[in-house]
């Protein structure tokens, strides 16, 4: 093996090198500070599960992203988590047990064996929120308020809000009772718009005239939200589920003009991510220049009951990789430059000085490289045996 | 299976609830910033890198703690990281490529296959420094400095500081010229301080008289400052490296009595943590009652050779999970409880105390828990269209 094979990282495990992981360490703190504000309370999940409880109730897309690992101790198969949404959900139904609303949030580095579609790297840093306990709209409004002012606070600018609700095809579906790989054929096509294969599924599983042109028209439906008058239109006849989907996405678009929050609205009701899991409304944010979404997050109200207690939950998550990638700012040059000298007075005066706040950098013994070099832009020289801070020479 | 059964988390794969999260997030600053006014720059090591770079150069024990992952991108394996330091020797040495001193530092968590002897559980949280670049004294110095003020910022209190020197070992058995087996059955015996299994190695392997007496006097050394006297009289014949290793010793306890660090130091020449990579001084810190070290460190000059260039390098680590554990305190109770209603008034005078440091949870329509159980103090009542802080009733 050569030297040059020692330094390769594997594809999407990312390293973070300086002045980044301080920008992202700035923008951590903002964000927990944030959430912590309204309420949520910070929980750390473990990096590794058993694959039983980490897996449960969330899919194939989840066990396909999860790197398995053998536990030496236990015999028993673990996976890393590559999702935090169901760890913090387990969490709420098993080792919190609240009464009544629960608002947790995190920040933790997950593993994905490959990289999600929607998402860069195998490595993302999950930002995000759960609150479990209420089923009404109010809470989902609350964390979509929560997501797009964090957005805010990371200086991410001109954002724009995708809105969908997963109500409205499961409904859909269910009253054509589909069976489950008609189902899923269906919803992939959807998902990607294919409008034949749409056709073609819709003309071969679907015997009501009128839910097999409901269904053929949900890919078509996106736009602003004046989209939402066209919509109630084609659902006139539709179960009546679609048409409180359709009412829950009326209120969120709503809620954002209302909060005056900087999100331009679009509703593409074909946007069905999270499909195994997801409930309700669903939501991504993007900004322009960026393909993959800032945030992403929606209604999950079944996660828990794998747990013994399915609690309804929504919430949202953000990749703070991603987040602090869209910050620019150069290395910070503010800190002070003290001589290799190990006399009380300056010691002393270098602790006043990172006391209060100040970046001290003191020279080793013999070090060729100055004061510049190590990004200081003052220093401390002595005069008349006290120690002052003077711009550098 | 059962529900219980995923409820349960791998041994030493911990949760972290509140409040206890928030504590470790408080300490994660407390120290990052500590680092930082000391010079250090964060870095974000991957969570998982291939094998080979993980583990050049860094011995056994570490491989052996090691996840093993196949890339399913790549076909080569990769591991899960279980120790910070030598990672961040690869970043110095390929990815930042400084001249002169680099200070970098790091908060991670880490993975590890079977759990450390010294530590407890399987995915510790390190917190520490790397100083590079640096072979002198000083360097050594300020990292035992910074690391014992990192546990006077953490409130550890009274601190036991345990000191070694991996040279002197080194030294007397490159002497008497034992070969790996030889030196690796000693070791192992010197540092468990079985004395017979010493003695009898020594008597077996060891031909010069002198240096025998030496080897079976090792273990034997370890007590308050006043040994290090009792040691140059054992070693007076020794091997030039051997002085020089007690020298610094010496100068190691003179800086912790000149710079006013709360510790009781305790040198024990058998303690050869880390011999595989260690190349001088060591040193742990204690509290009373635990019986695991809080902070780990010490010098170890070649880690970077493997990656093409070679640093001398000294620094420490701790484990956050560990230390935020010592500190006492309990749920906060300091939030503010508003009235479901989104009305602007109320929407706005929340905004302003959320946006001045305030937390506060706003009751979602319907809920039957309260302020008290959502830990509010305070609530925000309407008195003539107006929105005041009052306390609870």
């Amino acid at each position: 093996m050569t030297i040059a094979d020692r330094w390769l990282l594997p594809d999407g495990m990312d390293e973070v090198l300086p002045p980044q992981a301080t920008r992202m360490e700035q923008l951590r703190r903002a964000l927990l500070d944030l959430y912590d504000r309204w309420g949520y309370d910070l929980v750390i999940p473990p990096t590794v599960e058993f694959l039983d409880s980490l897996l449960t109730g969330t899919g194939t897309d989840l066990d396909l992203q999860t790197f398995k690992l053998t536990d030496q101790l236990s015999g028993r198969m673990m996976g890393a988590s590559a999702d935090v949404t169901p760890q913090v959900a387990r969490m709420d139904a098993h080792s919190l047990k609240r009464n009544g609303p629960a608002r947790l949030c995190y920040c933790t580095t997950v593993l994905r064996a490959k990289a999600d579609q929607h998402q860069g790297g195998r490595s993302p840093t999950q930002v995000g929120v759960e609150l479990f306990g209420h089923a009404g709209l109010d809470a989902d409004i609350e964390v979509l308020r929560l997501a797009l002012t964090g957005l805010e606070v990371a200086g991410a600018g001109e954002t724009h809000l995708a809105l969908s609700h997963i109500g409205i095809y499961r409904a859909l579906v269910h009253a054509a009772a589909l069976n489950a790989e008609s189902e899923y054929a269906l919803f992939e096509a959807i998902e990607r718009k294919a409008f034949n294969d749409v056709d073609a599924l819709v003309a071969r599983d679907v015997r009501d005239p009128a839910l097999a042109e409901m269904l053929q028209t949900l890919p078509r439906l996106y736009g602003g939200q004046e989209m939402l008058d066209q919509a109630r239109e084609v659902f006139a006849g539709a179960p009546p589920a679609v048409t409180a989907a359709l009412d829950e996405l009326q209120a969120l678009c709503r809620a954002v003009t209302a909060n005056h929050l900087q999100a331009e609205v679009y509703i593409d009701l074909a946007e069905l991510r999270g499909y195994q899991y997801h409930t309700g409304m669903v939501f991504a944010a993007y900004v322009p220049g960026y393909g993959q979404a800032l945030a992403k997050g929606g209604r999950y109200d079944d996660t828990g009951r794998a747990f013994g207690r399915a609690r309804p939950a929504t919430g949202f998550s953000m990749d703070l990789k991603l987040l602090a990638s869209l910050i620019e700012s150069g290395p910070r040059g503010d800190a002070i430059w003290a001589p290799a000298d190990d006399r009380a007075a300056l010691t002393q005066a270098i602790a006043h000085l990172r006391a209060s706040g100040e970046r001290v950098i003191q020279a080793l013994p013999g070090q060729r490289v100055g004061p510049r070099e190590q990004r200081c832009d003052r220093q401390l020289v002595e005069t008349n045996g006290e120690w002052r801070v003077e711009p550098l020479a």
